[in-house]
Formats: structure tokens, sequence, C-alpha cells
């Protein structure tokens, strides 16, 4: 019999049983969530990567967001990660704190969202913890992936002369939320409702391209995911690999609502290349290996485009040139969780 | 240079370098904390044991708690359900959301606990996410530890016949937290200052019997760790089990400060068998075993106590039996997470 979808759901067990176990029905190593641990198989010859995301409303959502959205993300922002380290996901564990009374309609949609997720990503709930806050609603999961051993793609190995490369387009996810902060936006830039819903839904659904996996492994010399703004990220993957890099800032992709907004002056690309959020791939990739790289991706159906190199002059850090050949000034190159804007 | 301890710790990487990359030093795949993912090896035909535990503010552990003692506890708590399932703990992964500004005092302090639990369980730091919350602080943690393939201890696997037996001693926790409540209680009960401390020790400071370890693969046929409450948590091991279970509660061992408490009517037994937070072991030892187990506890230095044993009456549940023989009526049998009181 179904719960009334406006009663307040109690009980941890009731709870439990109803929306998260059969997250898990397919996943031996869950238990049904009937015990106290998970165990995670790994496939013989291979190494088990681990990341652990968070999300918190009013922090990384907007209060009032769609449940089923925040379920997808949740599980997404986790997915983004072990991606672009090369690793298939496997399995994850999904620690949540709920406000008081969370309502079955919600948890539904909640839970709903989750397995398109996993759907989407091919991986399954394997575990959790279930509390109640006194704060808002906090998702911390922490996700599984494996790789053949000795093949993880590690952030700090781009070398002078790799070409750099990103998925997707960059800046969507930022306009969206721009978009959600100040409605008045889309009728300055006389967007339509359907670039408003690809832009807002790029923030709210993030989707990284988990096709890429095969294509990292074989080709990438570094990779890491683009969460805090493509400067800064492109910032640590340089400093961790001891070199420099150069965007040539007309190359990096722009989705059309985007370059509309940019035309209609509601951003700045610097604000696009700095914004985060776009949980796409960043990778250097040696050049005797970029055709491969291409070939790949394309075969993956995940768009792939080179928009600059790594070079030798570590102490310039990274630079973008403008479309002409000027050095870019960015007054932040993006997010950090201790002085971002809120999302509220 | 030391930073200034009373100033406001800001910027997340540079708080990740001075106080969690010291403590995933020791641990290659951790990466120093600077990649995106961490990898986790687990030794030649061995399993993956994964678990997740969050600790709130206000709910898990008082407001103003020392952060040493939240440091511990955060990773005991999951260090408990490892132990229950005969894993030897190996690394975790730390999600935590600081309210504004933590000072560095504090996350000293913290971090020093962690660093103790760490050195005292026998893993570390592998990765983790650092947030900022506008609620209460929270930790969130994702244990990994590593059984020899196929002897993962279940929950369910419990025989009628088999011996009921638990680890340290129970409703110290609980006691130590009505303490924190009813500063007079401790007058009432005429308990002495290391009686007191002892007692909130126990609810502030849990420590999961890791040596028990192998005691627990070689012998229980079930086991689980005792964190709701001694009743509900054997409920559990027996509803899933399929099994009934018979508890001779003056069997049940007991402090010497709380047997103090209980003399001056401070508390119920009954109190004490459903109070929670005890994070001791609970295993069922078939007959045949119990020998091998009690003498493997005793040379690893782990107090262990026969207190029942398991029927096959499933219908009866659990029932306890007082010193009279006379069974013992619960109001309730431990915590639900939804239902149960606050930690404030």
């Amino acid at each position: 019999m179904p719960s009334d979808p406006n009663k307040p759901a109690t009980g941890e067990e009731a709870l439990i049983a109803e929306y998260w176990a059969p997250l898990a029905a397919a996943y031996p190593g869950a238990f049904a969530l009937k015990d106290d641990c998970a165990v995670i198989a790994s496939p013989a010859g291979t190494e088990l990567v681990v990341t652990t995301d968070a999300l918190i409303e009013g922090v990384h959502f907007l209060p009032g967001e769609d449940a089923s959205a925040i379920g997808w993300k949740a599980l997404a922002v986790n997915v983004s990660d072990l991606v672009a380290k090369g690793a298939e996901p496997l399995a994850y564990l999904m620690s949540i704190a709920l406000p008081a009374a969370p309502d079955h309609a919600w948890l539904r949609s909640f839970a709903a969202g989750l397995r398109s997720a996993q759907a989407a990503f091919g991986c399954h709930l394997a575990g959790g913890d279930t509390d109640r806050t006194p704060g808002p609603l906090t998702v911390s999961i922490t996700a599984f992936g494996s790789v053949p051993s000795g093949t993880f793609v590690r952030r700090s190995a781009a070398r002078a002369g790799d070409h750099v490369y990103v998925s997707g387009t960059i800046g969507d996810a930022t306009l969206g939320l721009a978009l959600a902060h100040d409605p008045g936006l889309s009728q300055r830039c006389n967007l339509e409702r359907a670039a408003c819903e690809a832009l807002t839904g790029r923030f709210s659904r993030p989707s990284p391209p988990v096709g890429l996996v095969p294509a990292l492994r074989a080709c990438a010399s570094a990779s890491m995911d683009i969460s805090d703004g493509l400067m800064k990220d492109l910032e640590r993957m340089c400093r961790a690999s001891s070199v420099g890099g150069l965007i040539e800032a007309a190359r990096v992709p722009i989705s059309p609502p985007a370059r509309a907004v940019l035309a209609a002056r509601g951003a700045t690309l610097a604000e696009l290349l700095t914004g985060g959020e776009d949980y796409e791939v960043l990778a250097s990739v040696p050049v005797a290996r970029t055709e491969d790289f291409e070939r790949r991706a394309q075969r993956a159906g995940v768009h792939v485009t080179r928009i600059g190199s790594i070079t030798g002059q570590i102490d310039d850090g990274v630079r973008a040139l403008d479309q002409s050949g000027n050095p870019m000034i960015f007054t932040k190159t993006g997010w950090d969780h201790f002085q971002r804007r809120d999302a509220q």
C-alpha cells in the first residue's frame, strides 16, 4: 500500500526499507541494506578508486530545489570525480541528514533522482546512514569506481607540450545559477524558455561524461573534473604537475544559449571560464595521442575540444589569451568553498 | 610558522594542507590529498568492507563538546561497524561541513583527536571534502576495512543454540550522556569524579574492541555493533537471522561506576540495556566454538561475556529475564534516529 505522500516519514528502518533498499536491490554486497557494512567487490586486476562530496542546501543547491534534481546531483558530482580519473563507477554509500519530518512525496522524488543517476552512470547504492538534523538538508555521498591496476589518471602528470582538452561546454552551469538568482536576466538577454531551461538544467542536473572513461585511460597524461571553475582547476592541475598552462579563450566551447547571454552582455567570457559547477573533464593529452583521443571520444559520443596547451613556464602559472591574443585579466579564478557566494 | 589559534581558518586548500594532509601522509593512495580521488589497495585475497556514519552537533554530540573528542568519536563509530564484521581497518574518507569561521585552535584539537583514533585503530585518512554550512557541524566518515575473502561476519547468520556474547560493559555511555544533561545526578548517586569521568568518557570517546577482530572471524556465526541499545540491536540480529533471543540480564556486564548509579537508583537496569552508544560488539557464537572464542578474546586483551543464547522461538522475539527469572518489561528497546531524544 503506498504511503500517504503528505504524511511525514518516520522511523529510520521504515524509511530505509521504503526508499533506499530498492536502490540497492541489484548490488549483492549491499546485503539489501540489512547489515552494518557493505562489501565492495572490485574485479580482479583492478584497483578501487574512491571519492566523497557533499551537497548542502543553501550552499550547493537552492532551497526549494526539486528533490529529484538534488538526488541526481548528489551522485553526479561524485561520479564526475571518478570519470576524470578514468574509473568505471561501481557503487556508492550515502549519508543523508534530513531536516525534521521529510514527507513521502519529497523522499520519493529524491529517490527517483538517485535512481535515474544510477542508471545513467552505471552504479548502485551499497549502504548508508540516515539521520535527522536541526540544520539544512545535507547529502554526503562516497562513490567507488574501478580502474585496471596502474591506470588511475593522476592530476599531477601533465607535461610541457601536452594539449589541453575539455569535454562538453563551459560556463552553462554558472549562467543557470545566475538565472535562478536573477529572473530578469533572461528577459534582458532575450532568452527563449528552452535556452533558460538548458542553462538551469546544467546547474541542477550536471551530467559527467562517463563515456569518456576509456579514452582518458588510454590517452590522457593528467585529468581532473572542472567543479570550481576552468581557470582555477587548470591552475590546480598545472601546480600539481609543476608546469604552466596557456588557454586560447576563443577555443573554449560555449553552448548556443551561453553565446546568446554573452552577445547580450548578460555575462562576460571571463565569468564563464571561472564560474564553476561545470562537471566536465579537463585533460592533458600528449601530442602523439591527440588523434586517438579525439577518435575515441567521438566514438563514445562525447564532445571534446582542444583549448590550449601545457607549457614549461611554471612561474607564469596559467594564462588565457583572448581572441586578439591579449592576456585576459581575471578578478577571481574560481570558487572556494570558504569564500564562495552561497546558492541562496 | 604556526597559525594564530584565534584567527578563523580561511581557504579550503590552506585548511586541507595544514590540518588534513598530515593525517594522510602515511597512506600512499591518498596522494597527499592533492588528487580528486584516492586509491584503496586491499591486499590480495581480501574483500573490501565499507561503512559510513555521520556525527551531527546537537544530535550525536553535545554542543561545545571538546573538539578532540569529536574527531575521535567520528572515526570510532565507523571503526565499530568494521570491527563487528571482522574487518581490519585500513583507511577512511571524511566529509566535514564546518559552521562559518572555524578557528585554528578548534581545528588543531579536532585533528589531534582524529590522529589519536587513527593510531588506536590502525587506519589513515585517504581523502575527503571540506565545506562550510549554515547549519551545525557535521562530520560524515566512510571507513574501509578488509577481510580475507568470504570471512565477512554477517548480521543474519545467528542460529538457535548459539551463545550470545558482548564485549566490554553495557550502559556506561547512556549514563555518561545522562550526567552531562543532569549534573545533579552525580551528587544524588554520590559518584566520585573519576567515576563520572569514566562514564562521560564512554559517551565522548567510545573505543570499539579492534583486538577482537580475529576472534570474531574465527568463531562468531553473526555479529554487529551495539549502537542503538543492546535490546534493540539484538532484536535486529535475531530478526535478520529469523531466530529469537534470550538474555539473562544479571549476566550483562556492568561497570563499577554504572553499578554505583544503579545502587543509588539513579538509573534502572532496563535503561542501561536500551540506552545506546555502547559501541561494543554483540556476537552469536556456536557452542562448539565458545571456548576458542573466549580464549582468543582473552589473548587479545578484550573482555567478553556470555549474556544469553539464541532460541528457535522467533515469534517471541528477544526476551530478557531478570535475576529472579521473570521477564523484564521495556518501555522502549533503543534509539531511533527519527524519534531519539537529542543530545542537547
